[in-house]
């Protein structure tokens, strides 16, 4: 069965559902891979894959790496600070030479939105989008859709609520995305400055108060909040967004046994979360990172041209 | 057949013609490997090649990474800011610890001219110059040798025009040394600060005017303009060199359409070329960065001791 | 014959005379693979090794990079300034992070006392300590050690005078607790400050003058001066250490023929060493370079569970 044809993941925004079911089955195929003992499989081997990081992000560039060498692909960093680009190079003519080093794949992070679909429409290599401004990170809604389906069985019906600033963050655009496109009803929870009402066309439900969907939801996303937003018109202060928004240990007595605790990470414990509920059993944030692994195997394989599950 | 029995690569200077014909043919023959889909060959399986920028050059240490990694080999890379010289330890060394390390190669780029020259001759470790100073960068001559006689079938009589800043320039250096040693004309083109008269010593001819050289050239090599050069009395106003010495529309149109425009990279688009003739159909530029890396994997192959041209 | 039990390497202090012997045997059979061409054993292909350097030193992370690649390991270098540590995270946070994406083993070099051991008790994934502020560099030990004992045959009532900055130093921590477990007589040499009598509860013999073990030591390891050190009380003068405690040329003439001069590195040339001397004969500073990927490769293979010594 073949289930994925493209080049290039830019986004899940113009995805199938079959698409994206593709690669979360995928995903759990290769998840097995990380449990083993010899924890890699050759079906990238002699492919060569550039992590282009024009925004500095350890951990995301760190699980494609792994991910790739899971593949047996050979794997090039390549970081903003130390590459051509300081010496004027345009994005375009950087590409165009990774491209002229043959790399099969480029995994690009970059601070303008849709810089990766900019480069997928004129690059023969597969880009993969790592995160591009306040746009789409693509492996991130999946790698989080996909630990949701593996918990709850399912995503139709699934009420997800995701709390704090969404008007920046790619990580809820994705999530939004994918999610619906699924079938999951999505709330929107933050301060107004955050989460304006005009989010709603996007399909989903807003509130200012995270009070209100304690009770109902299966699953409770909390975005890392970006301190230095504090200094401006959107932020109140820090102690005001806890009482207000944070999953204090109060709060958490109030939600449903079963539902699931996620964060795309790192933690501001204390902020968005209490400390010992970001350790609690209904934590999953470190199954999101584990998965990860296992979601971005299955995106660079698909965009190889592996278009059936692997075995 | 062997054709190459040094240890080292350090410049083209000291190589006789039958010595640069085998690392090009080498090269001929690995290319094919980057175009297939496995992309790899065990030829340095189990060698240890460090790269050791102590300038940086994301473009030249990835190609070597890249042509090291099609080759097996495993690549440590080692940059300047990072390394133990922040503490005041001597090149010499840092290299011989590299050595100690049991580094079979060793790619070094850096800003002292004879540094590789000086590290060769002390170490067993093969040494591959990817840049020293103002001197020369062999890797860099050969891969645009290389595409010239690839392009156009020879190197012998070829008409070969360098334009720009040559006088501080490793990339010219080594293209005069090794395109004299095959039999081509070579010309220097730039103002007389940049390209002085004495520079005819080396067996070429000195223009001051781009103008000349356009209807006779069978290559146009534009070196890339440093705009740091500017503050000094070296360098006229941007403007007057993109009126004096940029490859403008209007000038490509008075080449043959036989001639190849090329360019080491990052173009200053704008500036040394027109940006639609760098992107046109008489340009190399891109071909010259893939063939870069079959340069590489030739040189390495060979200073590692494969003496005979793989099959 | 089973010598090794134990996840991980925080120091040399818990360790048994047994488990001690087991790596430097261990060391003994990899240090043949580094000899060899093809320097690569299968022994942990398929694991996945995580560089995590919060402090910054290129020849230790190269030197575990090194050995790590001779076993077919796959490694993932992360960098502190890189590091997602920058956002506020905590160093338990990011460990479990790297433990999240299945890393087996991570290599710890931090600037805290104890943190290698704080994420031992914590993590499934072994921990290396690679030098935890003043307190332990367990395989620079145990690479010193391993030289001594190559060179001399035994460690057993050999007398090792330790030279320097006694004090914060974890090479010196290292090297008296596992020398004194296998029966050398250790002296350590250093001005008052730096080197106080109160360091004798460590089984050690303390001496405030050079001169007194010259003619004794089989073995000079002399510690590498903190340059930043001289701003403190601790610290005479450069010159005045030079005359008081430097391996001078004179003073090397009267050591014993067989005496061994080591140094961790990188040497201060004309400051704890003579530049002749640390190149001459009895020195052994480059051998302990490579002695270091064949101690690591050991360290790294045990840890990992490969309990016998490899054929």
């Amino acid at each position: 069965m073949s289930g994925w044809s493209r080049k290039d993941l830019t986004g899940l925004d113009g995805l199938s559902a079959a698409e994206i079911l593709f690669l979360l089955d995928s995903a759990k195929a290769f998840k097995g891979v990380g449990e083993r003992s010899l924890k890699k499989v050759p079906a990238l081997r002699g492919k060569t894959l550039v992590n282009f990081f024009v925004e500095p992000s350890t951990r995301t560039r760190t699980s494609f790496e792994v991910a790739a060498m899971r593949l047996s692909a050979d794997v090039v960093n390549i970081s903003a600070t130390a590459s051509s680009l300081q010496k004027g190079e345009t994005l375009k003519d950087t590409a165009l030479n990774l491209q002229a080093l043959r790399a099969d794949m480029i995994v690009l992070r970059h601070s303008s939105p849709g810089s990766s679909h900019f480069l997928a429409r004129r690059l023969d290599a597969s880009i993969i989008n790592a995160g591009d401004g306040a746009h789409e990170h693509p492996t991130q809604g999946l790698l989080d859709i996909f630990t949701i389906r593996e918990k709850l069985g399912r995503i139709e019906g699934v009420e997800v609520a995701i709390v704090g600033d969404i008007l920046f963050s790619r990580v809820a655009r994705s999530n939004i995305f994918g999610l619906r496109k699924l079938g999951a009803k999505v709330t929107l929870v933050g301060p107004p400055t955050l989460v304006p009402k005009s989010l709603e066309q996007l399909g989903v439900r807003v509130t200012h108060s995270i009070d209100e969907v304690l009770a109902s939801a299966d699953v409770l996303n909390l975005l890392r909040i970006q301190h230095e937003r504090q200094r401006q018109e959107f932020f109140p202060g820090l102690g005001e967004y806890v009482s207000l928004f944070g999953l204090t240990k109060s709060r958490a007595a109030r939600l449903k046994p079963t539902c699931l605790v996620m964060h795309p990470g790192p933690v501001n414990r204390g902020v968005e979360i209490d400390s010992e509920v970001a350790d609690g059993p209904q934590s999953v944030i470190l199954e999101q990172v584990t998965n990860g692994i296992a979601v971005r195997m299955a995106v660079l394989y698909a965009c190889a041209g592996g278009s059936s599950i692997p075995a």
